[in-house]
């Protein structure tokens, strides 16, 4: 990261890929104090499975720490028994507390990857929320309107359709937004989706004459098809914790303009720094090379991103100029022979089964061509000749010959 | 009370002057078991001054008590805190848990003069409500939708005039519902006003599992003049408090037609005992002079009832045929006369000011005539002659002389 000095740069860089920032001025005034500001974000308490899209916000939590503040990792152990309703139908069955502890770990163990162990709080929101009891409750409920609550997008929709809306679910954006005051936040960071309940913790701090937070909402992060958001349901997700290869390759495989979007909201290049890289004229397969390095060196290490770097250039050479094809060849028949049978002989499978699993399993090509069966069968008479590969890098080119 | 032996004897009893019983067909069920039924009525913790419209509500119980069931006179102390918005506009202030049990002490004394202490359970709600915790209110919230809460008449109209409703006002239904969840109550009794609160009861004891409350709503109570709903804020009260002469001459001030409501909902006379009086072609005054002393002796005692009767028989008596007026002789004039100097003159006031005084309470009449105003001023020719009255005894007959 480039050196971020002046409070105008602090902002630029803290507002980067951002979609939300009110108020932006707000933001300005307090990081003009030049005290630590207190930053908080929640996350849902059910089992955590880190995808690149979630590290957007993580990365804008990390980019707090590099200038000096402090981070609020919020577990929502109390609201996840309510269930976030934003979006969502049904509500979820709540958690033991053995399962939210083991789940806060594994959460440590993804996002300790991105952001500074030793500036970032891990809490619970239990804690003060569940100290409320009966009357701190009703108290906070006394706080809001029903006709405020119903300005939420999805709470509108559904009352106007006439689904049912539990009553339970009308509390959970003030018992989130009560988080807020418990902390006394600074700034409070979510997706765009998450923009009306971070209002109303600002909202609910000046009701309890709290200075009210900053709220900066960033955007859904696009999966590697370029359209969808990033979803493990969708399968066009990058993993935190997938191999530095597979990272690798799925990162080649983007867009060039999706590759900028990344640029923005997966790495901690400044804008600066992005524009300067946007105007360098480098090949757009640079560009995403150092993009996946980038993206590796932060979930695994400077190494693995090499490394795979590396094994990437070598399969992507032998898939251009496959040099060292073996050469079989094979007694030549008048009646069409079994491709598995073929695989065999050419040694590229162990055994006829493992020829049928392979083949079953997609992963042979006849002339660049998928076998769509184990049943497929190749024409043997003599002079038919035929390139095998099987998997990413074996290859054989077998030829049939009157022996 | 004469005897209520049958079933269907007994549900005509609880029955009488109620508006809705829902359903008669489960009260009569749970009656059928023959086991003593629990039965609940609510009540606000702030400070009581009960008139003869509470004790609707109150001598229903006693109806319960009287046929051998448990009653419960429940103090919403914590529902309290949220204030039922049923037709208010502004939440009151919470009571200290000292105002609160000063006022049950208060309330005691007064249901007492009703209820049969020894069957008589008082109980708060903040005993179950106050352990509910954090988690419990919102599992309790989660039982109920928006849309049911709706129904609910003044939510619905001031929902749809944009008049703001918090978020805990939507949670006063179910948390006085939750009581009769905690208390597994048999029947429930209000107002008809309350009557939507009632039902959320029964409707949330099905949710836990439990066999349904009956409902059952009493009308409210016609104040002395027969159109307003009995208040103290409009003056037309009996209060359980008041003394015995001044109860009397207030029942004896009401129209037939109220005082037969007033047998209805204010005595403990059977339907059938009702219809015998309304057959028996007594004059009405005898009719309402038996009333009268049966309220007093709810209030008070036998003794102070009889009392009561004889100090009326003698003002009445007396107002019939004033016998003792004094005759004062004033100077004629050609010029109207205030009538507060006349008053004076008369010896019915201490000076003009102490006349003026009496004329603005109404407490002056000339021929039977209210004087409307201290400026009042009457012909003082000579010849014209008044007969004045001041209070309810004091008469003077004055008569303009030329000297």
């Amino acid at each position: 990261m480039t050196p971020v000095k002046t409070i105008d740069e602090q902002l630029a860089y803290l507002a980067k890929g951002s979609v939300d920032l009110i108020e932006k001025a707000d933001l300005k005034a307090k990081l003009q104090r030049g005290t630590p500001l207190t930053i908080k974000v929640g996350f849902d308490p059910t089992a955590p499975d880190i995808h690149l899209g979630h590290t957007v916000v993580i990365r804008k939590m990390r980019h707090f720490q590099q200038l000096g503040h402090r981070v609020i990792f919020l577990i929502g152990d109390f609201t996840g028994m309510i269930g976030d309703p934003t979006g969502k139908k049904a509500t979820r069955p709540p958690l033991t507390r053995e399962e939210i502890e083991a789940n806060a770990e594994t959460y440590k163990r993804q996002v300790f990857k991105i952001l500074d162990p030793d500036t970032t709080e891990v809490r619970f929101n239990r804690e003060w929320l569940g100290a409320l009891g009966s009357d701190g409750m009703i108290k906070l409920a006394a706080k809001y309107t029903l006709a405020r609550i119903l300005e939420r997008d999805d709470f509108r929709k559904r009352f106007e359709a006439h689904q049912p809306i539990a009553i339970h679910e009308l509390l959970y954006p003030l018992a989130q937004a009560y988080d807020s005051v418990a902390l006394k936040c600074d700034v409070e960071m979510g997706g765009t989706d998450q923009l009306f309940n971070l209002l109303v913790g600002r909202d609910l701090m000046r009701e309890y004459g709290q200075e009210p937070q900053v709220v900066l909402t960033m955007p859904l992060l696009e999966g590697l098809d370029g359209v969808e958001k990033m979803s493990k349901s969708l399968g066009n997700y990058i993993g935190i914790d997938e191999a530095p290869d597979q990272i690798f390759g799925k990162v080649m495989s983007i867009s060039d303009d999706l590759m900028w979007k990344y640029y923005l909201l997966c790495t901690d290049l400044t804008p600066a720094e992005v524009s300067e890289l946007r105007a360098s004229g480098q090949h757009p397969m640079e560009l995403k090379k150092r993009l996946a390095k980038s993206i590796i060196q932060d979930f695994h290490s400077a190494d693995a991103a090499e490394g795979a770097e590396a094994e990437f250039r070598r399969i992507f050479s032998e898939r251009q100029t496959p040099t060292d094809i073996e050469e079989k060849q094979l007694p030549a028949s008048d009646e069409p022979q079994l491709l598995a049978k073929i695989v065999t002989l050419a040694g590229l499978a162990e055994s006829n089964k493992d020829a049928q699993r392979l083949i079953a399993q997609g992963g042979v090509l006849v002339d660049d061509m998928k076998a769509e069966t184990t049943r497929h069968a190749l024409d043997a008479r003599a002079g038919r000749s035929y390139l095998l590969k099987v998997g990413k890098r074996r290859f054989a080119r077998v030829t049939f010959t009157s022996s």
